[in-house]
């Protein structure tokens, strides 16, 4: 067997006490330390997953050489300092989304990374999710045939945040499963975002995000934190088949539909006969058995793997800023009240070898 | 008992039967012809409604003089033509959703019906359903607050219709009906809408309809020929309540939840502040029940009702005309590739009297 | 293309109107006139459906030799009478259900059919729904592989009837169901039936029927017309797979589940060895498209392809006799307070040819 | 500050950790040790649950005077000595469900514990869900009237146990809810039990248990290993009301129904007249909040204050010995094919004070 990998997670608020024991539990990683500013808080959490230090100076932290990884769970916008040190200090770094709370801040991370040969990995965690990890499967293996729309829902009566939108609170999950699934990844060239702060509390607590896809598909995110009722759903619409993700529906999450439209392509000569050569199937509904995993295990499972292989994650800092991008326009689109705006496209960076 | 009112159908298509069927059923009504050009189909609907005439010549029909009002049920590019005509000649109408196929042909029709002194209502039959009322009730007490937010949802593998896309084939229900339950009715400045084609169908068949309404307040309608799964949903926030009507739950149509987002107003120097006085309410939940109405029934006694008390039926032109103006500015929003753009105001003409 | 069978329908009640709207229909049939004692009730039924003769006296309506078939619809407590005569007049008879009030005297129907060598066919509507004729190909390819459980759930806040009780009323449907989907039919040796009258209603309001199948297999029916909810569900267990019929989910009217049970056979001495050598399935769940097709229109057909070619309709008079003899030890065990009784074999009465 | 009691926890096994966790957080409770055979087992669970003892003779473990309760959680066969060896040495005693392998054996361990002036308290845990707690306290109330029927179902692919069947895995949960619902206890006086063995497993992996209950009305229980689908319901039926608690439903878990059947008690003078005067209410549907409370804490609390006020907690032994006779009655009409039986009443033995 392989010698493990260890790793120690800063931040033991909110995400960091699942990093640890996901960490400390599988067979890939040994978990060494817990940092984090407040000393009672990483003793806490460190008593909870078995005999590791406790620091309470990141520099300390990252001083040492028993440690090949540091995974990152703190506020956002610490996220680009934390990650620079420890790049520098020749860590892999795993960073909660979102990457950053900067298009151009990430951008550094990944090209620090990319410079001293690390792995930089974004804890998109849905993306290991059973249910995630089958949608991209069939559609890579062409399954549903080519993308016609995503209509994401993502709503629920939620914690309104102090800091951010609703856009950078939920959309980021959205985002960064489409962009998972997508054979090519989300590179919107455009997108409209729209935001409604109808209680008055100073930022969007209703979000619609419209995101033009290539060939004339498109996806769409509804975020909202003011809704009674949970919704949890991706529609995927496909030429051939069309999949519902119900994350809510334990017993059938994926539901594939072989039911659709067809055109007749042929027929060029003007609206009305195209009209008349559309035809409908009303196929089977067929609904894959998933494991159950925890995803942040598989996640877990990935990096060591990346570093190992000397790749770049499924989930890499690529994505993370793909992800960024999209957030970063979105803010601009909200401020111009809705209008249409372009998308930086962030790629460039060189990663270590592409696992897409 | 008063006397009955007479009553011609115009087109025996798709939706002239419902009508036909409604008019001969009901107590304030005697349908007494059914007009269309095919005369074998007109014959066919004649022969299961009863002893009515058969006529294939609208100026036939409307030369008449034992015929009050009419109902056209002809294709949207008709309704203007034979609304002037019936009109002119002293009809009250009734014409099926969309008033017309294009605002200012809707504009004409209006302005005519007040210069005659004769009701001219849009079939917006969604709005005479038990649970829309029953919606527009609520609101009317109070019973949710001010609204916040309404999210509309209507997709289903539908036809792809050969001269109109899916914002004119759908949206109007859902706009007829926001327009019906909202205390001004839909009056947004802007719009935005964003439409997809990813079959090359030459028109839309996923439509996103963003209308900001006042206040800060938001309404959003989705709208698709192309999903397998069927949804028919809005959801209503209010400050005080929110509701949810699932139009495809027989056995729960409407569920008003008694849960919320308080901000506390005090707290004006500064986001943090807000947010820190947030509150979240999570009560109990409640569906009212409905009776089991026809729609067309209802509606139809509207129109008698209006006709006798001479005054505005609830979906008046008027009505018909918001509708109207919001598809149009939608249209000129697609054709900006989902730019914001302002929506005319089409009120001005002056109806019999106001019945909202 | 063959001529037209004629069939007049007896009783405009309330089922009457459907029978006769599905045989002025279809190309097979020819609805040639409606009997009933009240005369307004019948020509009201005869102007709905076209020109068709109104009869009043059923002997009248027998002496016609225009009519090849007739299609009884009035209360069970007559249905012995009229289609003896009926069968005496030498028309072939279809009944509604159940087949008779009494066992003997459907068997004396059952008889006089084979012996005058004419089909009498018992309208087990569900039979001929698309889900049901699915579900019984689907067991006839051995795709649940054997039964081991079947589990029906009928309730509904429904009409308590006047003259029989929830069993007589509701489990006609499940019993006739179970016999048409089970490959050797109904036939259970013993029963218990356990019934509850709460309300002080004078029979049953709630019903639980439990029928051991071969095999140590079990069916359980659970009628109940007090329950504010609307459950229609069958639950069909197999070696191989496990159905799931939901008839209120339109969208999903059947699920096959790969999932269940496998107990390793080998272990033959003692129960814990063999409690070792259980294992689970946990596959994929499938939901075949069903086509829309009204029930009746097959049943029609079938009824007329019965007659031409001479042989027992799929759900013929044996079949409706099986579900008798259940309904009838269902009452015997009722009046011991739940005791297990015995259940007849109505088997005997040969058919023109077995059709299944 | 009341004095915490102490307490350990016997068995370390499936239900233990549970017990474990829920004694060690509370404020009542201070967990002093862990017992079980297995040293190992024991001390992994101490370990996760903070300083605590571990113990592997019980005997060991009972000497000691800093304990004043102990919780079992080993088989069902092992209780009976291990109740009367604690209540022996003084402790009170709460006993995972079912509260012994047999009714005489049960009845010994509540006698003693009268006798000692101890506490035997039976782990129901489902009696202190918020869910159950609201149903109790709406019964209690009279919002639903009296009681008409009770039906429970509870079904899903389980695990095939080596050593009961069934009615003695599953049914526990559903008679110690109604016992704890119903107002006087759960107290059938006969009951028949349908169990079927499809697999040949040796024992009911299906089972149905009918209980009639006092007035006419019935509870119905429906337990299945067997079944695909998780279906976790229990409808309520009363004069008034019924309710429906869903519990795999998180969103809506209780139903309270004001829809129901109202019959003429005037009309005595036949089943016609009866029936016509039948009503039926088809009022509006309402769904309490739930708070969200783990049930374990809730009851470590109510075995806690039984202590204090020496009373008999709410589910006390004398419930445990109700479910209990209800299992051996139904283990009796299994051996008789599904005979009716006598159910033993189990009361007479006196507790502290009657809680209920």
């Amino acid at each position: 067997m392989e010698t493990q990998l260890r790793i120690a997670v800063i931040g033991a608020g909110y995400w960091g006490p699942n990093l640890a024991r996901n960490f400390s539990a599988g067979p890939d990683w040994r978990l060494v330390a817990i940092c984090d500013l407040d000393r009672e808080r990483a003793e806490g959490l460190a008593a909870r997953v078995g005999n590791v230090d406790v620091v309470t100076d990141v520099d300390d932290l990252l001083a040492r050489d028993d440690i090949d990884a540091v995974a990152i769970a703190t506020p956002a916008r610490t996220h680009h300092a934390l990650a620079l040190k420890a790049l520098a200090a020749g860590k892999h770094v795993m960073v909660e989304k979102p990457l950053a709370d900067a298009g151009e801040r990430g951008r550094a991370m990944v090209d620090t990374a990319a410079a001293n040969g690390l792995v930089l990995m974004a804890d998109h965690t849905y993306c290991y999710t059973p249910a995630v990890l089958k949608i991209r499967e069939l559609i890579e293996e062409g399954a549903l045939g080519d993308i016609l729309f995503i209509d994401s829902t993502r709503i629920n009566l939620g914690l309104i945040q102090p800091d951010v939108d609703v856009f950078w609170d939920l959309a980021p999950h959205d985002l960064s499963i489409i962009d998972f699934i997508l054979p090519g990844g989300l590179r919107p060239q455009t997108l409209a975002a729209h935001g409604a702060d109808p209680l008055g509390a100073g930022k969007s607590c209703v979000g619609y995000l419209v995101l033009p896809l290539q060939g004339g598909a498109m996806a769409h995110v509804h975020v909202n934190w003011l809704s009674p009722t949970k919704i949890r759903q991706m529609v995927i619409g496909g030429t051939k088949r069309t999949l519902v993700w119900d994350d809510l529906n334990p017993q059938q999450r994926i539901s594939v539909y072989d039911r659709g439209v067809d055109l007749g392509l042929q027929a060029v000569d003007g609206v009305e006969r195209t009209a008349a050569t559309v035809s409908y199937r009303l196929g089977d509904t067929w609904s894959p058995a998933l494991p159950e995993r925890e995803a942040l295990g598989q996640m877990a499972a990935e990096f060591a793997e990346s570093i190992r292989d000397r790749r770049a994650p499924r989930t890499d800092g690529a994505a993370g800023l793909r992800v960024l991008s999209v957030l970063e326009a979105a803010t601009r689109s909200l401020a111009k009240d809705g209008a249409v705006v372009g998308v930086e496209d962030p790629a460039g960076a060189e990663q270590l070898a592409g696992a897409r």
